[in-house]
């Protein structure tokens, strides 16, 4: 059989006999590949494309990798023809009989949507219904979950101080955000491979943060290539992207560009995560197939350490980087606004405002890094305790924990310019795009309740006694005064 | 068949034949009434009624309305004549056997009155014998519980410190409330739509307390019109209103009007709640019909958010009620006292006393209205610490958590004059009015029990030496420092 | 029948025939007795008398009084003669199966004395072993049980600071108190109705408490006359009392007397209860006799409030008790010394000191009375805060919550001359005599334990430097100020 | 049958004639004994041997006694001859069905070690695979584990202020102990009766431990013989040891001239145990046997306070042993280090300063002393607080509930000179050598993770601003003043 021009049909029954390590066809949305020179390159190793050898494998493909992906790894003359339309349904079935009925365990009977009434019942649901890797994935946070639980709890503390007798008939969530225009003080935070919950992942949550009038910031390992999902929405709504920055920098200076190219309006650069947190969860989940993201590259495979997902597309990420890179990293963005992501004391967001950056995210990656660090609201109260200077200099963002309008409202209260929502993104894409616009509704609503509860109807009116944040003041670092010689020798050389 | 100045018999027979929409009899009470031109009118929509077209309807009516409703909303000449005696027992059983069950299941076995020894007892039967919904409404609390909870856990870590050798052989627990006697420094505060735990509702409330001599507190969103619960009571006993201020206000006027004719003596006008707090589980829980205040005509249907009866019955309130409309309050509230109810910072207690009202409630809606506003107690100390001279100025009320004796002598020795306690109420009338009246004696009996072993005879005995409060001291509001430029800019603006 | 000055032999068959109100007799211990006009005398109601017309009731008898009881109460005219020797053990089953089987499934089989070693097991045994009435009388404390458990939990907060390198060969627990030696720094605290738990009850714990060189303080509701408790003893043994003054004082008068022939060396005056407190769990428990004190004559029933022995047992108490009393006391103790047990603040332990008696215990009656009151160790705190002195004018003892050898020498740490254990000597009675003394061991043996491993080898060297009390100090009162005008007026007529 | 030089040959047949108390032979390891006359020497009592009379011994002696011990229990010409070859497999089943059974069950099915990927996992599966009584001995504490729980949960509230954008390329965790070369700043705690865990026990461990670059300190109660443990490593790693100073001090210096040949470089003497804590769990595991260390001849049995292996074992330990005593120590220990471990206080610790040791331990023994001590990370702030210049004048180091990388961090950071981990080595013998490798492996990545998260790169970088301890600062003790005239009193003698 020969190539044309125009891909011809292919029977099933010749896709079945292209099925050896020499010679082998495969067969994904009706597309026939020639994957021969391609199986020791697969990033999922080769076992998992032998198994498939001669086959259809559609489902598999789709629920690991995004639809553009093959058309990157493959050039268009790997592209045999098209498959028989009559042979699919039977041969799909032979294939991944397996696959299927774990999908539809994982898939199958959905709540209604408008039973969901809050980013807890997201979470909720999404516990059941998410494959248990996928879970583990997203879920799990650092060794003992200290940090991870703290986020929420210290954020509860906060007692609100409602004022009373206020007409409060019209309440704008209106936000400025890096100088962009937000219907809400909240953006999605980035949050790694989304379409291990639903196959539209990051693609969907674009749409309805755009739909919705809130900012996403893509996450650098995104399951979708940059472009297909800022495409996803209107031009002009603004799209924030996260930042690893690769040991091999030009892969890095790639993907700012293309950044750039896309209209991309700030870069938050992850500083938290020079290697990746121990994430038991993630570790002991087992894992039967490689994901990877269509950003950076980062894939994951298993070990002797375990099988975490987020240790292991790590991998890329460079270890050096310091302070001294900030003036590159300002280079290779061009215009685009530089947030550092992951500062977690006052000392270090004082050195941000020296380096000039646009804007801090106060973040401990949801606890997923260094379990034990400072709760994200701990880092907020201590800016306002030994730098509160620095709310004019910049930019202050948060995450970590913020679950409900309240919550987003305590933030602002305590100057914080925008709150970032990660993992509810995540377990609301259980119900693909509507979820995710059910969630921004679900926070929104929340949020508008709260001000007018709180007796304010603007985000500006929203100051420091607002809050009680007693509960919790004594947590606030005092800076611990060098007692020893050896105290004071580390001090001196910092 | 033609009407007649003396209502005819009408048989059963009779009755089943005016089953359609354009031609609409039914049966409540005996009474056989046509309601074709009000199906369309009706509150709870237009289905239900439907489905009972030419049936007897007394049982569901009697679930929902105060038997007075009807002749309010139709007119005598619509009373078509009474149902043969015979025909009743069949047709009920016939046309609401659901029903029937479903009240038997919920008010079949109680346990001897005498059994219930606490307030939590009555809580406790409550929630195993009230219709789910029912219980949802009661009990639910706005998103995590966190002030609900607050509520009741800072009340109890306040410690007392019982003087001894006093002595104790006479006690008097009587206090002086606006000017008006009062057996007990607590009363019943407001609390909706008793009726759904008893027949008789507020109407046994109100014998209940009278017969005590304890002051209700009637509750905007009443099952039963004003006058009946107020007429079910001696006339010289005292009652106050809860106010709702409606965004129609010429129904305000008129209610007020109302109240003052029957000789209410105050009226608690609640400032905490101009949008309903987010009660998730009063949201959850299904309901199957709509109910109806008989005051406010607030009422509940079910939307997309849920089925919140809290939320839907507050469509009516006026969000742009503010300081300025005190003014108007007091002309028409003619010499009935101004309370308001639901005051929840020093700031807005001391802006009160400028306004001049007559006292303030601190309250948050039993944790109903912003989930995360602090307790109550804290607010009480708040004033202690930073404006103690209101207590001067006028009467401090507090609900919120009371549950016991003692948890009373507690507020009362802090410096409020009485405490609200309301959920208990309603928990007690799944034995009605008696169960009203038990609920009283066991907390006169604990307040007693507590003052003697405290060692005080009157009320005006107890001072802030009294209680120990140092375990919760460090979350009384500290008056948070703006810190930031922007901090300034939102309190110059205040 | 004549009586004769030799009482007869009575058959079987003829006591069953003296069954009747007017004809009733009742066989005890082998004597049979005629109780027709005493039927309606009995503090436990006639009904139980007369279901043992003509029986055996020595079983039940056993089960509520002391033996020598009966002696009191009938005169030796009514002793009709001694029951068949052969009649008994078939009559005694008959009469009381249920008896006996409630008896053996409390007394059946009790694990080895030896693998109870702590304070707990003993708790955890009674729990399951003593009659569920005789447990809820027992275990039970006010309420919500907050002081009851805050007693514990305080205690334990307070951390050790053990010093090391001392030579810790040779340690002695011995202690003086109030001028008696003592092996170990702790007695009986007073608790009722220690009959309940074991047939030789108080009597048991006496020869116990005197084997060991431990001093008892008898309750004033024991279930043994004074008298027999105290010749358990040998007659050098020192005992103390505990009194509640009767409101017809000439009981009290009297029982002082007797208390004085016996060579009673201390009375504590109980001042926390001039009512009992509300213990639910007692009130709730079932009772299906009357139980009464040999010592008091306090005696429970049921009424509508429940079936509270507390509560029952305390209606003889003189609420009018005040310190004007305490000149009357020492006139009736004579030489005896008064110990106020129940002082509660550091104002009363200075009213104390003034008026000169010679020690006071601080306790809250184990939790039973005021909950909410502070917990015992804080008031211990108070004083070393607010009025230090106190502990050079007269011995201050404590009690509620102390189990462990270590929770003892905390106290001693911090001032205590002696700390009460009570309810551990009831629960150990399960095991009666040697039960007692094994609890004995085990509390000096921990201290022993802990005060070699905290460096100490004599109780005089425990200071307030072995104790870390930090965790626990911000609960200490801090005196609120008074802070409005009503403060004011309320602190200016104490 | 007569010795010769070269021991015989000996079948089965002939062994199992000699089976009587006066005539008994026993087989261990192929080789036949007679213990004729060592039957009544036997430390675990006659009546174990006797069960084994003319029979095969070899896997309970395994159990419970290093290989050595029986060669110095027995002379050489006790050794009657070699077992039959052809015998044993039989003979050994026969003999000890029971206990084959017992270690089956105890060491059947263990999970893969690359499953174990924390500190717990072991402790996890330990719980589950020991014999109840090693479980109990190695994780039991001093009654009510308060302390116990304290050391973790203090560590874990101790929060980490990471910063960011550091080169963290090269991490190092070597550290200098005592003037020895550690891989990691942490070192092998001394436990006891490794044995219990694995056949290998404490030489296991100095397998591990010196491949991986570690410092063991070897326990006074090892099961094995330091010369036997010592030499299981190369020559040059270097080791500590525990003492427990003997009542008869001449065991002691007999002990200490071993340890000196075998070359340990540092002494620990233990000051915190003069008499063992009550140990509840332990002394209710019931024992069938004696244990007895190879090194101080501890050994246990059960008494009428139960059967306690830590308190039996310690019943050599000398209670006299203080201040005075270092100068011998000194004298007797050479030119080995002397540390003294379990100080916890300041003032101890300045003590240990002033008489001029090496080195503290702030150690409460794992919380198996003085339950309610201080937990050891207290006892490093009050330090911090109270003598910080201490910390420039000896080394100190600290156990007690060290169980994560960042645990060990926050230490260090605190002034910790290395951090002693005890129980997790016990636990992860359950895999043998391999176990406590992969132990040591775990805790040095978790570490490594830690520093490069918190931005460092050495351990000398690792300050106190590096923590933030607000969360228990409260709790370091504030040195409480006397108050009281017995206070001062105390306090003069001190």
């Amino acid at each position: 059989m020969e190539l044309s021009p125009e891909p011809p049909t292919i029977s099933l029954e010749i896709l079945q006999k292209h099925n050896t390590r020499s010679d082998c066809w495969i067969a994904i949305h009706s597309k026939v590949w020639d994957i021969t020179s391609f199986i020791d390159e697969h990033p999922g190793g080769s076992s998992i494309l032998l198994s498939y050898a001669g086959a259809i494998a559609t489902e598999l493909y789709d629920k690991f990798h995004a639809p553009e992906i093959i058309t990157e790894e493959l050039s268009s003359d790997k592209l045999m023809g098209y498959l028989e339309q009559s042979a699919e349904p039977i041969a799909a079935v032979d294939a991944s009989q397996e696959t299927v009925n774990a999908m539809e365990s994982a898939f199958g009977e959905t709540p209604l949507l408008e039973s969901i009434i809050s980013a807890q019942d997201f979470e909720k649901e999404a516990r059941q219904r998410l494959a248990s890797k996928t879970w583990a994935f997203y879920s799990s946070a650092a060794t003992d979950l200290v940090t991870y639980r703290q986020n929420k709890e210290l954020v509860r503390r906060i007692m609100l101080r409602p004022r009373i007798l206020r007409n409060v008939s019209n309440v704008c969530t209106k936000r400025s955000i890096l100088g962009y225009d937000s219907t809400v003080p909240f953006f999605v935070s980035p949050a790694a491979m989304a379409r291990l919950a639903h196959p539209e992942g990051e693609k969907a949550i674009a749409r309805a943060a755009s739909n919705r009038g809130v900012i996403q910031c893509i996450s650098a390992n995104a399951s979708f290539p940059l472009r297909s999902i800022i495409s996803a929405a209107p031009e002009s709504h603004p799209f924030f992207f996260q930042l690893y920055v690769n040991s091999d920098r030009s892969k890095t200076v790639e993907i700012l560009k293309t950044a750039r190219e896309l209209g991309v309006k700030a870069i938050l650069v992850t500083v938290d995560a020079p290697v990746p947190g121990k994430r038991e969860a993630d570790e002991r989940a087992a894992q039967d197939v490689i994901v990877r993201s269509a950003i950076s590259g980062g894939e994951s495979s298993k070990d002797k350490k375990g099988s975490g997902f987020g240790r292991l597309m790590a991998q890329y990420i460079d270890k050096s980087l310091n302070w001294d890179d900030i003036a590159w990293l300002r280079e290779v963005c061009g215009d685009m606004a530089i947030v550092l992501k992951g500062v977690q004391t006052a000392e270090d967001v004082m050195m941000a405002a020296e380096y000039g950056v646009e804007g801090v995210m106060l973040s401990n990656h949801g606890g997923r890094s260094l379990d034990g660090s400072q709760a994200s609201i701990l880092v907020l109260l201590e800016l306002r305790k030994h730098c509160p200077e620095v709310f004019d200099k910049m930019e202050i963002f948060i995450d970590g924990g913020f679950e409900r309008g309240s919550d987003i409202l305590k933030a602002i209260a305590l100057g914080a310019r925008a709150v970032g929502i990660g993992r509810p993104f995540l377990y609301s894409l259980i119900y693909g795009q509507e979820g995710a616009e059910h969630l921004i509704e679900i926070l929104q609503d929340e949020l508008q309740t709260s001000m007018m509860l709180a007796g304010i109807t603007s985000l500006e009116q929203a100051g420091p006694r607002l809050v009680n944040t007693q509960d919790i003041d004594h947590l606030v670092d005092n800076g611990e005064r060098p007692v020893t010689r050896n105290d004071r020798r580390i001090l001196s050389k910092l």
